[in-house]
């Protein structure tokens, strides 16, 4: 059988899925794509994300790739997914890839946005899965000064969950962009890298925001990132306030014979 | 013992309940508040709703008249009541008012806003319960010109669910305002009125994106607002994308021997 490789662009509102990955008893949004993506094609597909993303983390931007009997175009099985797909899914663009293309490894970078409540409405209910309220004041020079620290090429161990990959190398991720910006009600926190470790965002985002707040020391940020353990991270950040938005790959893996 | 008169004004999310009003086995915004001031005073507090919203409108200005012991101070009742209300539901503020404030009768005019999404990421799953998506263009002069039609003193039983009312003289309205906005991703109907009668802004929205997608005459606006009943009117749109956003009363009514 010949086979299509394609991009799928995947929105989701990780509110009631068991994070992106399979999982035997729970909804989870690879799952949920899967059983959809069999039961058009008659045999199993599998979907590999770029990014496992956790219980309650959003996405509107999860690169999945997949393989499809030739006969699906990207934008025919597009369609068919959007009619079958529940309601918290959507596939926002397929595209149809060289049969190299790799979800994961072929990525360059992933963007994630962490949305940060700060007035008193964050506790409005049209806003509590996705935002983080928070009730203590924020020093926003600490938070710009902490957040500087991170961009560059460091071992990010100190912000991970332990045991997430076997040695040392594994731990160094090159940050490109990290900044808070200003937006109606609170902030937003960007970051795009070139891969991140697990809950790497959640516990960077729960540290920077305790430096800021005044309840850690100033120095917490360059410690971590000198520190072999995550032993002294803070808890990571809830994550109904992260969104996965980008994934970026090579121009040259986008197949133009569509 | 001596009460007090508080207006709360209340946000909800309306996904997940049968509408405002209390229903013996219905989980409904009225039921769950009043059982939580109930909890809190001792004793049954009845909770009167400005607006009676149905199953799925939202609200981010409802307004609600309580009685409550004297002990219980406007600013105290809010803080116990968003400890203890449900997730979806949030007091925004609490006024107190004169004994003769009646939050129904009282009322001077409602605001209510409804949501069209008319892009294709209309159908992200972060929109799908505040927004109408619409897969069919809208000419947006036809849609300002039946808008403008509804403002003023009109008879809206042509707009509204049959035997809302016993006489012809309760369906007559003042609108005040009534006019679309773009937005991102979309539009935003708002109207103002001294008051509504059941489903009438639904009724209207579905009636006038008719009109301006091209599938009914021009003309029917004029005809049902002539219209001695509502034989005539469009479907209502769904209820997902309307909110209840403002209640006002007289400034007279608001105690100020806090």
């Amino acid at each position: 059988m010949t086979v299509r490789t394609v991009q799928l662009v995947l929105h989701y509102d990780g509110s009631a899925f068991a994070g992106w990955q399979r999982q035997p008893k729970e909804r989870t949004v690879q799952g949920e794509l899967e059983r959809v993506l069999t039961r058009l094609t008659g045999s199993h597909v599998a979907a590999l994300g770029a990014g496992r993303t956790d219980a309650g983390v959003h996405a509107r931007g999860q690169a999945v790739g997949v393989r499809v009997p030739e006969r699906w175009s990207a934008a025919t099985l597009r369609r068919a997914l959007n009619a079958l797909v529940p309601r918290d899914i959507w596939v926002a663009a397929a595209h149809e890839m060289r049969p190299e293309f790799h979800a994961r490894f072929s990525a360059l970078t992933r963007r994630y946005s962490y949305y940060v409540g700060t007035d008193e409405a964050a506790r409005s209910p049209f806003r509590r899965h996705t935002e983080w309220a928070l009730t203590r004041p924020l020093d926003r020079a600490a938070l710009d000064h902490a957040t500087a620290l991170i961009v560059g090429d460091h071992c990010f161990i100190g912000f991970a969950v332990r045991g997430t990959a076997p040695s040392t190398d594994d731990h160094r991720c090159v940050v490109h962009v990290a900044e808070w910006r200003d937006r109606s009600g609170g902030l937003v926190f960007e970051i795009e890298a070139n891969r991140f470790l697990h809950q790497m965002v959640r516990f960077l985002v729960g540290t920077i925001v305790e430096v800021a707040a005044g309840r850690r020391e100033g120095d917490a940020i360059e410690r971590l990132l000198a520190a072999s353990t995550n032993d002294e991270v803070s808890p990571p950040a809830p994550p109904h306030g992260l969104f996965l938005d980008r994934v970026t790959y090579p121009s040259s893996l986008y197949s133009h014979a569509e």
